[in-house]
């Protein structure tokens, strides 16, 4: 029951998360091909990270190639319809922010299931959330979102928190990934409704002349 | 016997591959160790993210030294050598053209091995050929050729998927072998000596005033 | 004994290469989560890419949560006090060199207690060593100290060398350590103190024209 919930929020997360890849290539122009790999490196990017460094392998889309076939079809939607879409940015943001409340209960999920400390699954809700972005981002040479001053990586810290905090105390878990997706998607749509984001460090800025660490001539 | 194949091929496109890395790091002009640095990771980056994947690890140079040697030696004979070459960018692309085209055959025969499916084992291959050359240019900060519009992930593709389909039919390992180099290789040799490419998505320019999915002002 | 000592070592190497993420974050005006994301990928990036790659999984990080406490606790200490520093990016620098001098012993003797070759060792060394700072630069689109005309990687690999030949030589581990480290850091001190650099590759510069290889039209 939690199994085939978990496995559809799942394929939904990777779904989105491709798509945001997909609309990342129309912005870069790029060809069909260029569309599956950085849909489907965006879709399996964080969950494949997530099962290296918890040691699950062969990872999850060897074993279920349906996930493959999910992110190749939805980047072929994509090539043939991100022209319809009005404002393709503003819609590669939200598809991320769902994306990225999803895996961040998913990765804590994984890891809580293999017997990790409550942390260490919260850090792992967040790389299996924003591994697969940065690579997108990273591939296609934008800055990426988990570097831009709105709150991202936090909104995935919450949320994970939120669902490993409520697991610990014994909720349900549908209610806990209910209140963790809710927790994480709330505040990174506030982000992105009010620009809202966390004090930067800015106290003094780089000195360009310290290229050795040497100080500047007089 | 098809081990003894195998392997020898494995060699051979560690060292194509370790040759392009010398290459670039030619054109970046670096010191003997970046040479070693960039043709060692060009050479062994695709195999090894492929052993993670399916979790053969340790991952095989660990078990075989032999293939670092390889791609140190290639790299001091590209350090002493590569000023000799008329046109060395042209001799790069067709060395990561032979790399190519010998990984992607290695990553879908390596995936067969360990029991996957055949779509994956396709997928295998495509990323055993493209995540040494990737790897390389984003250290070397390169466009990365997968990103160029001439066909390139599309004959790693093309090469793994005719390995994989005649060794379904039941065809010897080395008939598979030879047509999907051939067929791999000779795409990518018409995509650089013809400039062919796939149609990209054109319909329409990003907006550069979307940050955050917001409309224009008026 | 060694154990207790490789242990206290690694919880240090640990914590300099995170303040070296924390003073690039700073560099970068990055928010907290940003200065806590830097840290520790370049805290433990290194050991997790060992960890990877001998197969030694969960990674380390995943089984003793102590080295995500420590990144962490060093990230917000960055962020309160980085002002305070008066040369930050020669800072930055020096602890890079004492993480990169820890992490080229850790590696080896992580790679050696598992059973490889020396000269793989050494390889580990290197990997375990600059992998961490490598992450951090690109991440924060910095130029990787690794590709800079200084000798960088040389030291890592010197370190892991000694290390490792003493301690085939069946010299007792804290000597070996001690000498490894002076290794490395001594000639990366020197590397920074005197821009010492090896020769580079400059014998024909890249040409521009040569986009697929072909010759320049006359």
């Amino acid at each position: 029951m939690l199994e085939t919930l978990l496995y559809w929020i799942d394929l939904a997360g990777v779904a989105v998360f491709a798509l945001s890849g997909a609309l990342t290539a129309a912005r870069k122009h790029m060809d069909i091909f260029g569309f599956v790999l950085i849909a489907t490196v965006t879709g399996i990017g964080g969950g494949t990270l997530r099962d290296l460094l918890l040691g699950l392998t062969p990872v999850f889309w060897v074993k279920e190639p349906v996930y493959v076939a999910i992110t190749c079809g939805v980047a072929l939607l994509g090539f043939l319809t991100a022209h319809l879409v009005e404002y393709r940015y503003r819609l590669l943001l939200w598809a991320d922010a769902v994306g990225l409340s999803v895996f961040c209960l998913l990765g804590a999920e994984a890891a809580l299931a293999a017997g990790v400390s409550p942390g260490i699954a919260v850090v792992m809700g967040l790389m299996s959330a924003a591994f697969g972005g940065l690579v997108r981002d990273i591939l296609c040479a934008e800055t990426p979102l988990i570097l831009r001053k709105e709150i991202y990586a936090t909104a995935a810290v919450l949320g994970a928190a939120v669902y490993v905090g409520l697991a610990q105390l014994g909720l349900e878990r549908p209610w806990c990934l209910l209140a963790g997706f809710l927790a994480a998607f709330l505040l990174r749509a506030l982000a992105l409704l009010k620009g809202l984001s966390l004090p930067i460090y800015d106290r003094r800025p780089a000195r360009v002349y310290d290229d050795l660490g040497k100080p500047p001539p007089r």
